[in-house]
């Protein structure tokens, strides 16, 4: 079987954070990540337009299988939940038109994926992820910890899927949870 | 002066409406409208790149100049919010690539350009939008007379920016009230 890729996505206006991983069997590795930010100065189309070209680019480069994006869940401020969508529906646009299917979780199920602890600290996820993916150093807030641990928690929720529907049916293809 | 071409948008993921009108001197006219509507049992990525690729595909048609998008104000729902705020992302990106200025009004600024009431009930926005466009027939929702009446709202508050310009600085160009 071939080597999966996973792209994880934490989306966001002013910054976007994006990790891949690759996934052969029960070994994951790390691929790349980094953060898009935008600039204040630019009018909001136009942040949205580079978001949307960086996401491309990105795919281009590393063309993923499959994405986790992280679902915006509890909303403080619903001005900004809706700009945090808007610029979350360029970034779905990007990947739907690489192909990308796209998976949504919530911080809870990412920090109980990564630490077993869906209450974890954001310090506990990012060294347990760093642990988990083989990192050399540490992993920060800019270093796009949140996409990468979604894109891990992907990864494990294929893994127990597969592991279901071997055990339901096993003359059947796997699939993970529905896409969104 | 050129007349100006002028595209309003009503933005949702089921429902999009989108209303034209041309703009020379005190003149208003009807160009087109049309509802683009998405299918329930497509994925909402799928929706997403259908509502991008029609409002690409009517900017390439119809080349308007600037766009009056009607602002969400009040939330009743916010995972409905944050999926029109989706939708809205992927028109402005559209809008943003045909080099559209996008411009934003609420539902009462709307309704009062229209009618001198930002109270005035959808029945009657309707109506006056009819007269004051000189169409033949009723305009219904279905006629995404939402989007037209944007557009509307968008050219009178242009009008008035040249007035007050005109009259503050007579020997400067006439601007609108600032892009989104």
């Amino acid at each position: 079987m071939n080597p999966l890729r996973i792209i994880g996505i934490d989306p966001g206006y002013g910054r976007v954070g994006v990790g891949l991983i690759e996934v052969e069997g029960n070994r994951y590795s790390w691929l790349f990540h980094r953060l898009i930010e935008t600039p204040r100065e630019a009018s909001f189309p136009e942040r949205l337009a580079l978001i949307y070209s960086e996401i491309r680019a990105i795919c281009e480069t590393h063309e993923p299988d499959e994405a986790a994006i992280e679902r915006l869940f509890f909303v403080k401020n619903v001005t900004t939940a809706m700009k945090v969508s808007e610029a979350r529906g360029v970034i779905e646009l990007a990947l739907y038109q690489h192909r990308v299917s796209i998976f949504e979780y919530t911080p809870f199920e990412i920090k109980q994926s990564v630490t077993g602890n869906g209450h974890a600290e954001k310090g506990q996820v990012q060294r347990t992820l760093g642990l988990l993916l083989n990192l050399k150093g540490t992993l920060h807030q800019d270093d796009a910890s949140d996409a990468l641990a979604a894109a891990f928690c992907h990864a494990n929720s294929r893994k127990v899927a597969k592991g279901i529907s071997a055990y339901l049916n096993p003359s059947t293809p796997s699939r993970p949870g529905g896409p969104l």
